[in-house]
C-alpha cells in the first residue's frame, strides 16, 4: 500500500525519461490538515545537492511534498547541480501552489552527472496530474524510485488511531551505486514535529542504519517521514514508535533481500555485549569483512574470519571466552574450536550468525549479504 | 638474496608435510656476534598463539632464531595451540642450543585448526640440518613461507657498512585468508635494540601498514628485524632507516603485485593533506571501498565512488574544492565534473589515483588492488 496507506496523502510515479525505460519520477504530497515532517540524511560529507536542499527545507519541521527521481544522483555537480534541485522544488511548488521551502527533493543514480532538466520538469507536471490517494498511485511512486532494484519495496503498519505506510529503494548489493537508499514514510497520526523527528531517528537507528550491504555510505541517503494528522484520534507515542520502527525494519529487510548480487541474506546478532553500541560495532565489523562475506558465498562457515573481524574492534570481549554460532551450530567455543564445522548447513539463503561476547546484556542485529561474483559483475560492468 | 644477504645469518626452507606439497617450514638464525632484534605484530585482539609467544620473547630486544610455518595459522586454538607454539620454540632451542626465549615463532594458514606437530617437529630438525648462509638457503626460506603466493618475495638494500635483506609472504588479494603477512628482515649493521625497534616501526608504518588489499586485518601479521652486528663498521642511523624502509616498501609492493585475484595494482596518493595521518586516512577509505574497487576492475573511472569514500572520513577537506585525478586525468575538479572520464585509460595493470585535498602539505600513498571475480573465487572456493 506504500505511502498512500495513511490518510491525508496522495502520490504518483511517472516516466520522465531520465532512465532509458520505466518510471523514474515520484511525488508524494501531504494533503493535511497537518504538514509535519522529519528527515534523516546521509552523514557523508560529500552530500548530494538534493540532500543539501532538503536539509535546510526540513529545518522548520514542516514539508508538504517530496519529489524523488531515479536516473541520476545529482551529487558532485557543483552550484549548477544545486540550482537544478532548487528549480525542481520551485517547479513542484508552483504546480501545487506551495512554498518551495516545503518541498523536499531526493535523487538517486550515478554521481557526477547533471540531471536532464528538460525531461525532469515536464515529468513533474505529469506527476502532479497523476496524483491520487489510491493504492495504485502509492505503488507507482515506489516503482519510480527503483534503480536496479528488482522489486518495489513498500510496507505498512497500524496502531490505535493511526496508520504508517512507507516505500524505499535501493541498497542490497547490486542496486546501490552510491545512491544507496531513499525512503518516504507517511502517517495520518496527529504528532508534533519534535516527536515525529525523535521517533524517526530512533526507528532509523535500529533499522536502515543496521542494514549494511557493502559498507559504502551514500551521498544521497534520505529517509523522510510526513504526518498529515488526518486521523484525529490521539496517538500513543510508544505505540507509534513501534509501528514506525516496524515499517522501517520491514523496508530495511526488503532492501537486503533484494540484493540481486547476493546468494545469502545474513543476520549477524551480537548478544551479551556491554552496550548496544558494542553489539552494533562487532556486527558491523563482521558485515564489512570481505573475507567473511566471500566465505559465506562459498558455503564455508569460516569462523576464524568472524573472530578476526571482531578482533579489530574496541568492543568489550575476551578472545578466550567468545562463542560464535552459525545457523545454530556453535563452531567456536571459548575463542577456540567448537562443534564440527561440517554440521553447519549453508545451502539455504538465510544465514544467522550469533556472536556471544559474554560482556553484558545488550544486543543488536546487523543485516548484510555475502560477496559474490554477481556483486562484482553488477558493480564493475555498470556505472552506477 | 633474501635474509642471507646480510652477514651473520643462516637460513633454511624445507617441506615438513604441513601442506599437501612444497616447502612449508622456514628457519632464520642470527649467528652474531650481536643478537639484536625488534618486531611489529598485528594489532588484532584475536592474536594467534605464535604472536602471543613472540610478543613476550622479543621483549628484551634479543632473538637468535625465527621459525616460520605455512600450512596453519595456529590462531583461535586455545591453550593447546599456545602449547604447540611453545613446543616448537623449545624444539628449535634444543637443536640450536639456545634459550627458547630467543626463538620467535610465526605461523600462517587457516585459522581454527591445530598444527600437525608430528610433522612440524621433525621438520624443524630437517631445517636445522639444512641451515646455510648461501643465497639458495635464503630463497628456500622465502619459498617455505608462501601460502597461495605465486612467487617468493625477497628484497635487499645496502648502505655504508651494512646490508639489509628481507623476505615476506602473503597479502595481495588471494593469499590472505586471515594470515595475511609475515616478514623477516635481517641486517649485519651494528645497531642497538632500541634503535632497531624505532627504525622498524617507522619502516613498517610507511610500507606494510600502507598496503591494504582488502581491509581485513590478520591474526598473525608479524614483521621481525634481526641485527647480527657482523659488519663492524659504524652505521649512520638515517642511512640505515632509508635502507630498511626501502626493503620494506619493496616487499610491500611485491605483496600487492602478487595479488592473483587482482587485475589492477592501485596506488592512491593523497596530496596537500593537513597531516600525514589525514592523507593516510583518506587513501585507506578509498582503498576499502568495494564499489571503487569493482569500478576499477570494470575499467570505470567512477570518481563519485572516490569522493563518496573520502566523504565518510573526518579528514580536513572541502567537498567544493577537492580534485581527483586517475592516471593523470583530473576527472573531478573542485568537487564537481572535471575532464572527460573517457580520457582515462585503465587498460593497463597500474592505476594511479591522486586525491588533492588542498588542506595542507602532507601526503601519503596507500597501495591496494581492485575487487575481481578471481578475488571472490579465491576466497570463497578455498578455506584459508
Amino acid at each position: 500500500m506504500s505511502v498512500t496507506a495513511a490518510a491525508g496523502f496522495t502520490a504518483a510515479g511517472v516516466g520522465a525519461g531520465l532512465k532509458p525505460s520505466g518510471r523514474d519520477l515520484a511525488l508524494v504530497v501531504n494533503t493535511g490538515p497537518e504538514k509535519h515532517a522529519a528527515a534523516v540524511f546521509t552523514t557523508n560529507r560529500v552530500a548530494a545537492a538534493p540532500v543539501l536542499w532538503s536539509q535546510q527545507a526540513i529545518d522548520d519541521g514542516r514539508a508538504e511534498a517530496v519529489v524523488l527521481n531515479s536516473g541520476g544522483a545529482n551529487a558532485c555537480t557543483g552550484p549548477e547541480g544545486f540550482a537544478d534541485t532548487h528549480a525542481t522544488a520551485e517547479h513542484v511548488a508552483e504546480a501545487l501552489e506551495l512554498s518551495a521551502q516545503d518541498v523536499l527533493v531526493c535523487s538517486t543514480g550515478l554521481i557526477g552527472t547533471r540531471l536532464d532538466m528538460e525531461a525532469l520538469l515536464p515529468g513533474v507536471d505529469a506527476a502532479v496530474g497523476a496524483l491520487s490517494d489510491d493504492a495504485v498511485s502509492g505503488e507507482a511512486a515506489a516503482d519510480a524510485i527503483r534503480t536496479t532494484d528488482s522489486v518495489a519495496k513498500t510496507s505498512q503498519a497500524a496502531g490505535t488511531g493511526f496508520t504508517v505506510g512507507g516505500m524505499a529503494k535501493g541498497a542490497g548489493m547490486l542496486a546501490p551505486g552510491m545512491a544507496t537508499m531513499l525512503s518516504v514514510v507517511t502517517t495520518d497520526a496527529v504528532i508534533a514535529p519534535a516527536d515525529l523527528d525523535a521517533a524517526l531517528r530512533e526507528a532509523v537507528r535500529v533499522s536502515f542504519d543496521r542494514a549494511d550491504s557493502d559498507g559504502c555510505m551514500s551521498t544521497n541517503d534520505t529517509v523522510v517521514a510526513m504526518a498529515s494528522g488526518a486521523n484525529s484520534d490521539a496517538v500513543d507515542l510508544a505505540e507509534f514508535q513501534a509501528a514506525l520502527t516496524a515499517v522501517c525494519r520491514d523496508l530495511a529487510a526488503q532492501l537486503i533481500a533484494d540484493a540481486e548480487g547476493a546468494a545469502h541474506e545474513i543476520a549477524i546478532t551480537t548478544v551479551r555485549a556491554a552496550s548496544e553500541a558494542d553489539a552494533e560495532t562487532a556486527g558491523r565489523a563482521v558485515a564489512r569483512s570481505n573475507l567473511f562475506k566471500t566465505a559465506i558465498f562459498g558455503r564455508d562457515p569460516n569462523w576464524g574470519r568472524i573472530l578476526s573481524a571482531v578482533g579489530t574492534t574496541d568492543v568489550a570481549f575476551d578472545p578466550a571466552t567468545i562463542d560464535v554460532a552459525v545457523n545454530g551450530v556453535t563452531i567456536c567455543r571459548s575463542g577456540g574450536i567448537g562443534e564440527d564445522r561440517e554440521l553447519v548447513d549453508l545451502s539455504g539463503r538465510q544465514v544467522e550468525v550469533t556472536i556471544d561476547l559474554k560482556a553484558g546484556d545488550a544486543e543488536a542485529t546487523i543485516l548484510t549479504n555475502d560477496l559474490t561474483h554477481d556483486y562484482v559483475h553488477e558493480n564493475s560492468a555498470y556505472s552506477s
